[in-house]
């Protein structure tokens, strides 16, 4: 059992440490030899937990999976808050986590780990859905499009991560609350309007 | 002067050979040997031109200045229009044009070439001048905020270039069409609404 444990604990830290190199370095470029010393973990015992950068690199991309899983089962009352929280999160988390920072840029670079680049469409079809069920609560303006919105929620969320590589501030509320309160009064029908907070509920908090 | 032309396109050769180095493989990764056989030039010539690769990644963020200035020089009628057209030339250019992308690039991963860190700024600023000039014209609706459009215009365009990275329909007219209609019926004051083209007008057009 205790070596189960510390069999988890090994594998989990080779993620963690493949994530920040891949997410630093990109996932050509990360050597094997440089995750498993900052794993603190030697080269043969990261060989019995991944058989290959790749098996290492499909890891990461699952375990981004997990996270966003998290993220987008959050409730909220309505569709549309519910998506307006979850983009919070999801930002606020890009923040400070690695592996679901390495999953997204996996997706980019790397076409052939096919959860790393099925984050972005596994985020955009939650997106969609989220769009659709706020359309059949009846809390979409009629004429405003639920694609449309889709595209642009897809559209910034991915900028926010990409700007805030390089400046922190636009991983924080602000930017994102900003969007939300110039699309809110477009997108929502008016009478839902007054209910909806575009700088996040409680449940946007992570 | 027929020495002149050749150090010219020689220079030009080993700028648009380190972007694309540097665009694939992240400036840390990108070697000087590799960027002069890509551009067909010896090392020593490299040298000559170039003394050092922060050199050349200066020398490709001062080329995606340029880039980017003659995208924002491009007239319309209106401020917002514009901006519309600016946007869509912006995208569309990085599809094809990997000094563009390479300087947004290389302001992400690399804070000490300040031609490539001040590439997103100059962009912000520009936009951020267009629409307090819309203001300035009062066609921006009154309830809307141009500091709030700024930073969604801003995330939207950083967004559409880092999802391009992984599927070109994101760099199409499309995506950026679709939130400028969301966004427009928000922004403009309601009788300039008619006269704004979501999808660029021919000036919008690289």
């Amino acid at each position: 059992m205790v070596k189960q444990d510390r069999a988890v604990r090994t594998r989990n830290a080779l993620i963690e440490s493949a994530a920040e190199l891949f997410d630093r370095d990109g996932y050509e470029h990360a050597s094997l030899s440089t995750i498993s010393t900052r794993a603190g973990v030697s080269s043969g015992a990261l060989h019995f937990h991944f058989t290959s950068k790749a098996a290492l690199a499909d890891a990461v991309g699952q375990a981004a999976v997990q996270r966003l899983e998290q993220i987008t089962q959050q409730q909220a009352g309505s569709a549309l808050q519910m998506l307006i929280d979850a983009t919070h999160v999801l930002v606020r988390t890009l923040d400070h986590d690695v592996v679901l920072r390495a999953g997204f840029g996996l997706g980019d670079s790397l076409e052939h780990v096919r959860t790393g680049a099925g984050l972005r469409g596994r985020w955009q079809e939650w997106v969609e859905g989220a769009l659709a069920r706020a359309e059949g609560e009846g809390a979409l303006a009629v004429e405003s499009s639920a694609r449309d919105a889709a595209t642009a929620v897809v559209a910034v969320t991915a900028g926010l991560e990409t700007l805030g590589r390089q400046d922190e501030w636009w991983l924080s509320r602000a930017p994102l609350t900003r969007f939300w309160r110039l699309m809110l009064p477009r997108l929502a029908e008016s009478s839902c309007l007054d209910g909806l907070v575009a700088s996040g509920t409680s449940a946007g908090t992570p």
